[in-house]
């Protein structure tokens, strides 16, 4: 039996560069969570001393924070400098972008408007460097009720939806003199779902890794088993069965975008052992 | 009976303001029709002797060109100044304002879609201000074949739909890193609709003056007629007649896009004979 990879699965650009980031600067510490794995955090903190530090506070002049991959809110970024902490950057360019976007447009006069969730840190971070302010919005309910200028900046959280980023584009552009649209929605979460969609068709047998309440890990094992009615949504190498392989020619992997690389290799290990 | 005019009727801000300069400008020649409406460009050579001028080699130095509503072509423009012939614009505003978004988006390396009628006189005029060209298209079918750079600035004719404006937009926003969308659509033609609307929803019966054949004139008495059964459409006062009026309280007076002053005037003092 052969086994293939997805063409992409598992983490996206942005968490793979942090954590070769955080693996070359061994006895930091990241400012918060660089990524949203817990499993993955213990490993840097094991393998390479990388501790997570909670609060400002817990640094001191000459310590090295590694800023993650969600990026951080301006004014700590400065704080942090401030203290003479080594700051190193592994903010997600695709999260640098619309910061970026906010600074320029706020010194330019437009009002700006993100579409994402208030609450999510990457937002926090974004919002941040509007230094005038950012209108935050999740659909066009709560964009009906703002008062906003003739010129208005437009930008979205990376990992929305591009069909509702045009609802809100759409609800802005008659009511403005001009709506400067920034595409910021970055397409890895989707790219992994065209890829498992790929693979499932010509495969006989598809495992799907990740957290059973990985919300993007069932929607892959979902798209896989439309095309490929032997997918299986697994964790790790133990929830492997033999018989899923007996008299199969192609088995496909695909993995969850929080799914760490080491944990896709002991699986794809464990797949080449039942199946001799 | 009362008689009343809706809120907003006949010439656009532009069409008026245009005529206005005109008539400031005695013995000068209009560079093409000042407007699309040859009664009045009749009565402008007439009355002011204001004549119509097809050919930039009509104009001598010192003669007085008019530049019309819908402007002209930038190069076509400087040509006239470099003959020092004494130029005034009555470009309308609404107009002004596309071209220059043209001139300053070029200048700052956008790729620019103009959504109209690249035969249209106003299309002429504001493309040419694109130093680099501009895309003109009039629906997605022709936008989905061409080749655009990353950032794109968006305009569209004034006299286009919004919804339509809208799609093009949508169909932009997710293949390029920022779409510019500047909303250079004018709601004169709109407002007249709402006003007559407005306005037949009081009266019982309405006068709608304009051309047979004018698309705007018939939609506006096709809107009146939804509301006030007793909707007459007619060209000039010649055509009243005195039974329409007969046990009427109100009647209400609209007139399409291209319906002179003077001509509404006259069918208003005829409907106050007629129904005295």
């Amino acid at each position: 039996m052969n086994i293939k990879l997805a063409e992409s699965y598992g983490f996206c650009f942005g968490v793979k560069r942090a954590i070769k980031i955080a693996e070359e600067n061994r006895n930091s510490a990241t400012y918060g969570p660089l990524i949203h794995n817990a499993n993955e955090i213990d490993r840097l903190k094991n393998d390479y001393n990388v501790a997570l530090a909670e609060k400002l506070s817990d640094f001191r002049p000459g310590d090295t924070a590694v800023i993650r991959t969600h990026g951080i809110p301006k004014e700590e970024l400065a704080a942090l400098k401030g203290k003479d902490v080594n700051v190193i950057d592994a903010t997600c360019p695709f999260v640098t972008k619309p910061q970026q976007i906010c600074e320029e447009m706020s010194a330019e006069g437009y009002d700006i408007v993100i579409f994402g969730d208030d609450n999510h840190p990457e937002i926090k971070g974004v919002k941040s460097y509007a230094a005038n302010g950012a209108h935050v919005v999740m659909n066009v309910t709560e964009l009906e009720v703002l008062q906003l200028r003739e010129k208005v900046a437009l930008v979205a959280q990376t990992t929305r939806k591009i069909e509702e980023f045009n609802k809100i584009a759409t609800f802005l552009i008659p009511r403005h003199k001009e709506v400067r649209v920034f595409n910021t929605i970055c397409n890895a979460t989707f790219d992994n779902q065209d890829a498992v969609r790929e693979l499932a068709k010509e495969a006989d047998v598809m495992i799907v890794i990740g957290g059973k309440n990985s919300s993007n890990t069932k929607q892959l094992h979902s798209i896989a088993s439309y095309h490929c009615p032997d997918s299986f949504h697994i964790e790790s190498a133990e929830d492997l069965d033999a018989s899923w392989f007996k008299n199969k020619q192609l088995c496909g992997v695909s993995a969850g975008a929080s799914t760490p690389d080491w944990i896709i290799r002991e699986v794809v290990d464990r797949i080449g052992a039942l199946s001799r």
